[in-house]
């Protein structure tokens, strides 16, 4: 298969993990004769230190003409610090999402036996994790319209929703349910919130057509709460924007570490593949970035093309670097100095060599 | 003293937990010679059944009219699952927030030594964890103007905030850091929401007047992963209303249950005090809610108009209940059969016979 791949590596400890990740495909590549050709854009911090712009025009170009586009990291403290900044980097990040039409953002969870003394939470609460989050990416309170009085002491952002956006996305993830342990969670406000009655509407619509799926109905503050006392209880939630972002990140408790999530950004004509981890500012360039999130984000690309094997290797290959700690300083209390690129090239060469890679 | 209550027992368990509240206020009242009236009105699901509104004008009237009141429990899950339901118990409780002007919601999270095994966390993660969250309360999406199309296929609601709103907390909170561990987190979104850069704008501004007190500035989904990971690193946590909403529920796994968090909602006029766990309408009516919270909202309300030492008898007298393991079955594997009502009449003992109480 011959795919373009553009790759965004953007802010932070984004350049870092991404290159592990390039590695990692580069390495499947060759394996399994494949041609992957990247081409590097600008964005975030680094766009702007550069053109002056978060998302230069010829950044979406080659993404809108990429197969796949591999994200980074986006971010800058000075930037969240200065409230008062016109322009920032996530608006590359956000207007990447909405430009290619990405908006289905799909986030596994999925506790790792090795990793389960890692977590901050008990280890038979989590155990057997495994939960899909289907999080709405190009709507909500994200891309509502926001308002600053010219004096700048009123603020104000829309939470908007219409049908069809709650109809494309509720229905993949029912159909992403059915093919796991056929549980859908929908998780709102709807206690409050009129665009929130509108999704647990629309999901009690779409629901008959999913016969087999069990849909249950959470507020998002007894979300927060249930998906750390018991997580086992979700198979897939769905949620919209800002719901998504806040559960994902928390969700990264019962895993052990950010530094192993991954995700898939889908659209109707793109796809885009991003660590949830941000730009990680103050661990940047130190080696210490876990870049496992971005492996498996590319793993997720990987099959996204229907490229199952290749997937599989990858993901073979994180499990026996975890397996032999083979892992950054947030994972790792066995071995110091494995860095960054270490895991990389770990798992790199157990791609080449599956049967023959041990500690080196 | 003489203090008139008004009592809002509600919906679900909040009739159980909140008589219990009540017993607790009456033996401090005997105990130390003040003179309490209790008033009970009507609100949420129970007023709807019996007068078709939410919260009625008696209600209002009441409370108005009251010193404090000690609200119960709101919500009804058959509400909670029609979308299409034009009122809604909820309408009680954000009716009563707004019209009292209770802009301050004060939660705290804190961890008792005895039950740091019952938290989903591990016993380091949490152990002496103490946090002050400071919700804002009538502000934000909850009260933004709200939008359905007439088709129904789009719905909006507004999140919005200005100057006076965001200083007057903001101000409480930095007061409350200084009589604490003079460290305040601002938890926001301010990388996304024009709102939540208000919020800093402002905080940053104030916090030279506090030059005691360090701050930090947290997103949203950072929070909700910290919150867990290392919840120590909280003193005062101060954000708008709907993230206060999600923190605060998550926060709850800290200590053990939702069933221990109580809360404070302040104006400039009135002052409301209420568990913060929700109607719990598959417990309710069995004996099995846990009276702690509104207990400790009890005590809350002792301390707002100054009874210190009355409070800290009721504080005394869960913390003996706790380490008696005199606890509803959420909190215990010891004894069976300990009812919401039991719990109430052994604080009420102790409060009645200090030196004496012991398991009856
Ligand atoms: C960087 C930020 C805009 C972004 C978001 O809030 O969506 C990030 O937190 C994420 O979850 O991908
Ligand atoms: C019942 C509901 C409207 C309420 C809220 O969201 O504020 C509750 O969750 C709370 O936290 O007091």
């Amino acid at each position: 298969m011959k795919l373009n791949i553009a790759v965004l590596p953007g802010d932070g400890a984004g350049p870092e993990v991404t290159a592990q990740a390039v590695k990692v495909l580069k390495a499947i590549a060759m394996e399994f004769n494949h041609v992957f050709n990247f081409t590097e854009g600008l964005v975030g911090a680094t766009a702007m230190q550069k053109t002056g712009i978060p998302l230069p025009e010829e950044t979406l170009d080659l993404c809108e003409n990429a197969d796949a586009v591999l994200f980074g990291a986006i971010g800058n403290t000075s930037y969240d610090l200065d409230p008062n900044a016109k322009v920032r980097p996530e608006q590359g990040l956000l207007g990447l999402r909405k430009s290619l039409g990405l908006y289905t953002n799909i986030r596994p969870v999925i506790a790792y036996e090795e990793l389960l003394n890692k977590s901050s939470l008990k280890k038979r609460q989590i155990k057997d994790t495994n939960i899909l989050i289907y999080r709405e990416l190009t709507g909500g309170i994200y891309f509502g319209e926001k308002f600053l009085s010219d004096d700048g002491n009123k603020a104000s952002d829309i939470c908007e929703y219409n049908r069809f956006e709650v109809e494309r996305i509720t229905h993949l993830a029912f159909k992403a349910a059915q093919s796991r342990k056929r549980k859908l969670a929908l998780v709102d406000k709807a206690n409050v919130l009129e665009s929130s009655r509108l999704w647990r509407r629309i999901v009690q619509e779409l629901a008959p057509q999913y016969p087999d799926v069990t849909v249950d109905y959470l507020f998002i503050d007894n979300a927060a709460m249930e998906l750390i006392i018991n997580p086992r209880q979700f198979d897939v939630i769905l949620t919209e924007n800002m719901f998504g972002d806040i559960l994902s990140e928390e969700a990264s408790v019962i895993v052990g570490s950010i530094g192993l999530l991954a995700s898939a950004s889908i659209g109707d004509k793109h796809a885009m593949f991003e660590p949830i981890h941000g730009a990680y500012t103050k661990g940047a360039n130190k080696g210490i970035a876990n870049p496992i999130a971005s492996i498996l984000s590319a793993a997720m690309l990987l099959e996204h093309f229907g490229l199952d094997d290749e997937a599989a290797l990858v993901r073979e290959g994180v499990d026996k670097s975890i397996k032999l700690h083979i892992t950054t300083p947030d994972l790792n209390t066995k071995y110091d100095h494995i860095t960054t690129t270490k895991v990389g090239d770990f798992i790199e060469d157990f791609i080449n060599n599956p049967d023959e890679t041990n500690l080196n």
